[in-house]
């Protein structure tokens, strides 16, 4: 995945993060959300007032945080800061939930010395827990005092649950003339990962100075290619976010769809969404592989979308991957399963640029050339079904023991 | 299971089998398909030609005999037996793989003096392979060689592929003055195991006279809520089918729709189905717990179904039952991913008959009840939505380490 090609208008920062992005500052400490005594609040703030867009999950079970910011970015009265915590997902909590939630904005606010309304709230973790709201305030005092331009990493430790890495990433986009603009985010997600959202949570910064209509637009658009294309488990949370914030500080505006800054900007945005979701399959829990399934040849990108999630979410399919067995029968089992217009007889598959599968029929593939095949850690499954110009990507992690020793052992 | 009560004018037979329906014979042995030597070929016979209904898998990828079965029970010339391999699947092998189908029928009628439209043919194993055919006609040989009017046990045995257990049984039916028909079947699946169809045979017969359309409407309709209502692991299967045949044999007819006798035929037939489908899912892979769950108050039928199947396909659920937790927050994030119709602040969930969640929240369960409701082999979740009158009831098993093991190290 690294070896993705950058354009050559957009370049990765090392060591990039949230807070490469300028005007951007990050704190976080442990507040005893977490019994391993790992950090577990932080606070992503702004100097300027942003221009702030979300997406969120459409599990109707809605974790209060969730309610709350969804309500507070459509009313588009600027963002300054995000407080998050780990541990506790405030999810299922009814009306003391939705009371807490308002009161860590509120106390945030008020540490803060920002308007309240300004303050976003984001919480992952347990299902039914309620927040303790005195060591919630402990953990914003301190860490808004541990505010740092350089303290991104930090926070995207913070805000880790059974994540084993860390997901952050900046790039600079040159857009001519001597201008230039960051995207820098983290993420977090590993497990209850699938579009609509995922398990997961993103924020994402960037200096850009955009109109809420345009950045809404550019976030629905990216998070279509990278967060809603990527699968663990095929389980939705009732958390999910991801937010991006615009703050202005370049002074460059960005105010014409289509023009060619928008483009670059845009596509700054996608690599950089695309970077956190893909580190989230490849943190997927107990995860040996990452797979990337690529649809063509669909009737339309929906169809190709709908048949390559179904791919990523078959237990059988990833349990083979796992075992590193060619089973391309389990692939075509789950491709006609997965009501997408097609005709059987058309199908082909190929492994790592292998054919496999040739309209329909499996080709006679040695034994040991199929393991070779399956032995690597990124495996690239294309699947063309000769139908139409459809086409969509997708990437998921396979079975395996650990991911049900993760999550039979992990206790509510 | 077996508590569940039996109607009055119904009663289970003792080492009750499809052949302990009057006419009916079976015979089996191994031709070599399974390398453990196990038997993997049989045939079901039944002296009278019998009226037959079936219904299949719809997946697009159909396997050769489901194609060729369906084909031959819409023409309804009647049947006189069935020949089940396993080990290979004849599925995804094209034109050699239809014509290895036709040829086992033919092989078949040639053997046994009928004809060869009233053969079918029945295949579960291996996606992709070809089937041996003079392995084929020997093992039909044999298996008519073998024809028994009390080999249905050696036929549930010769259909299992991963399974660990037979799954037979017979009713005997009491229609008042004097008259008694018989429903008894056999049936195999333990993987890929998810509704329309799942991988998963299974045989039925009855020695009652009945019309194609009576017999087509019953079967329908018992399978909605015995096979279309259980789910392994959400992968549905290439080569499904249930086919019912009536030889008449009892000369008992059944011809009124609505009237007595046919609502007493449907009961048992729908009793052994769901007999069956219960044991495919108590024997599901790696499966240490049945789990039965119950969604009422929905706004209808379909939706209470659909938002039980997605509790019943979560992965995080299946490991939380598997780690005896009582995760209360993984179902009500897979019901509110669902999609069904409700109001998230009214949701009711009880495990056991103890209530966990009160209108969306998590009651305070001590830890030890939790554990001790969850470590029963059996489990009965029951959610109501409050809000509306349908009602569906899906039986699935968890999800477990011997589950991957299964899958994983199973080689196509």
């Amino acid at each position: 995945m690294n070896k993705e090609k950058n354009n050559n208008f957009y370049k990765t920062l090392e060591n990039g993060t949230i807070t490469s992005v300028p005007g951007f500052f990050a704190g976080s400490t442990s507040c005893g959300l977490k019994n391993s005594g790992k950090h577990d609040i932080c606070i992503i703030y702004t100097l300027e007032t942003s221009v702030c867009s979300g997406v969120f999950t459409t599990n109707k079970f809605q974790a209060a945080p969730v309610i709350l910011d969804r309500q507070k970015i459509q009313e588009n009265c600027g963002i300054r800061a995000i407080v998050v915590n780990s541990g506790i997902a405030n999810a299922c909590t009814g009306k003391t939930g939705m009371e807490n939630t308002v009161k860590t904005a509120k106390i945030a606010s008020d540490i803060m010395g920002i308007k309240e309304h300004e303050v976003l709230v984001s919480s992952t973790g347990v299902i039914g827990k309620q927040l303790p709201m005195e060591k919630i305030e402990n953990g914003i005092k301190k860490s808004y005092a541990a505010l740092d331009p350089e303290g991104g990493s930090s926070a995207a430790e913070a805000i880790l649950t059974t994540d084993l890495i860390k997901k952050e990433i900046a790039v600079k986009i040159d857009l001519g003339e001597g201008k230039e603009i960051i995207v820098g985010g983290i993420a977090k997600g590993s497990g209850m990962i699938e579009p609509n959202m995922a398990t997961m949570l993103a924020f994402i910064g960037t200096d850009a100075k955009i109109s809420k209509s345009l950045l809404d637009k550019a976030l629905i658009d990216a998070n279509q290619v990278s967060f809603n294309s990527i699968s663990v488990d095929g389980c939705q949370s009732t958390n999910d976010m991801v937010i991006v914030m615009a703050n202005g500080d370049s002074g460059i505006v960005i105010d014409e769809e289509k023009s060619d800054d928008h483009q670059k900007f845009v596509a700054g945005l996608i690599f950089v969404m695309k970077y956190l979701a893909k580190k989230i399959v490849m943190d997927g829990e107990g995860a040996t592989k990452f797979i990337e399934i690529k649809v063509s040849g669909a009737s339309d990108e929906l169809q190709a979308k709908k048949s390559a999630l179904k791919i990523a979410n078959s237990n059988l399919f990833k349990t083979a991957i796992f075992g590193q067995d060619l089973n391309w029968g389990r692939i075509n089992a789950a491709l006609g399963a997965s009501g997408c217009e097609m005709d059987p007889d058309m199908v082909d598959i190929s492994f790592g640029g292998e054919m496999i599968v040739k309209n329909g029929i499996g080709l006679a593939i040695k034994k040991d050339k199929g393991k070779k095949l399956l032995s690597k850690k990124e495996i690239k499954i294309a699947i063309d079904l000769k139908y139409g110009k459809g086409e969509w990507t997708v990437w998921t992690s396979d079975l395996s023991f650990d991911y049900i020793k993760i999550n039979a052992l992990y206790h509510s």
